[in-house]
């Protein structure tokens, strides 16, 4: 790999880089293929760039020239090239370079949103990106102290649900107040989500993993829910309650 | 600290020198505070030393007679030593060592278990503990290729539930087959968990990361279901499927 491309990719672990080229990386073999295939990249993300092992191409040697088609460049290189510039302790198959889509506000249309008012951990975002994709959700607004959706621990969290689920980064308490639908939150002294009469169009707010969700937020919230709990443990993770929701949401709405 | 206890609380990360001493580490203020708590303590889990920062002693100044009642050596230590000796990056508070309880196998009575049929990852482990404490399960019968549940991530991650969560480790096929209540298992071509009527005695055998049921267990599941998925991610993490799981389960039966 050349040097330039080394210095661009390990560039892109770091936040701020990303933002100033405009990339981000994909990595791993489930990954990069659901990239480099357009009914799963619904997103339509481009790519600038491909690396991958000669494992890679004995194993897709039919898709190769259709995958080589859609990129600017492309290189074969060794695992360990992979492993040196990239962020997985194994990596036998591939990384791509990828364009960051432009952050535009979602259309309000009939349907159901996730908003994370504050997730810090890169693992946990993944998670709720790949819940969201399961419960056919694909618009997520992000409070601006969220996580970065496209760091590489978020996108790798995510198993390739990052090219169907989109976010959109902005003052969220500013967006709420302009919301004119529902407003789902999750709160201890909540109405059970067993019983909750959940519409098809609606936004469900996903807290801080340490303190929920913040006070500005709370006040726009029209429908305070709760997870029933059976047990002694104090909480659940923020991707647990999130599916838990999600799946309450659908069952009642079209289960 | 002495050089021995160094030494010793070092050995704990590995399998092999927690199980030749009987020992397991419990780190950070919320999950030794829980520990030293007998309300908290339901598997009356016995502690032997306590490792303690001046911060720890001014946050609890009341309970700490207490709590250093209840082990045979306790000492004040800077946050450094917590952290150069323990597993987290930072941890200035406590560190316990615990006496591992005695693999018994359980009594059987009216009530759902979870089975882990080969769960690799501590992290998940940890996060399904978590979720059985919340759902009211006590008890988790692992197979012998599920990762060890007395790991510090796994206790870590299971935030303070191993206190009221118990693992049985066996032949889990052999325990399978002798078990005479009803017992449920994950398959994409199960019935949906929206519509089965669970009982409230029976096992709830959640899968491997990547291969989900391995065959030998499978043979033993008396009700096939599955989780409705309404978008286009392949899969879900195993916590978060054991987290659906149980919350159709007890608002079936209890809800």
């Amino acid at each position: 790999m050349l040097k330039r491309w080394q210095k661009l990719v390990k560039s892109l672990h770091n936040k701020k880089f990303r933002y100033e080229e405009g990339l981000f990386i994909v990595e791993g073999e489930k990954s990069v293929i659901e990239l480099l295939t357009p009914e799963n990249n619904v997103q339509d993300i481009k790519i600038q760039a491909l690396f991958y092992t000669s494992q890679f191409a004995q194993l897709h040697t039919q898709q190769l020239t259709f995958f080589e088609k859609q990129v600017t460049y492309s290189e074969l290189v060794t695992a360990e090239t992979l492993q040196s510039v990239g962020t997985l302790q194994t990596n036998d198959s591939a990384l791509a370079v990828a364009y960051i889509p432009p952050n535009l506000p979602f259309r309000i249309a009939n349907e159901m949103m996730l908003a994370l008012a504050d997730i810090r951990d890169p693992g946990n975002l993944g998670a709720i990106v790949r819940i969201a994709d399961w419960y056919g959700i694909n618009k997520i607004i992000c409070s601006e102290t969220t996580t970065d959706f496209y760091s590489p621990k978020a996108i790798s969290a995510s198993m390739g649900s990052f090219l169907r689920v989109k976010p959109y980064y902005c003052q969220l308490d500013r967006y709420l107040k302009e919301y004119p639908h529902s407003i789902y939150g999750a709160f201890l002294d909540g109405k059970s989500v067993y019983g909750e009469d959940f519409k098809n169009q609606g936004i469900i707010i996903i807290g801080n993993e340490s303190n929920g969700i913040p006070e500005e937020i709370a006040q726009y919230v029209s429908h305070r829910v709760s997870i029933p709990r059976f047990g002694k443990a104090e909480s659940l993770n923020a991707a647990i309650a999130t599916a838990i929701i999600c799946d309450n949401w659908k069952r009642k709405s079209f289960g």
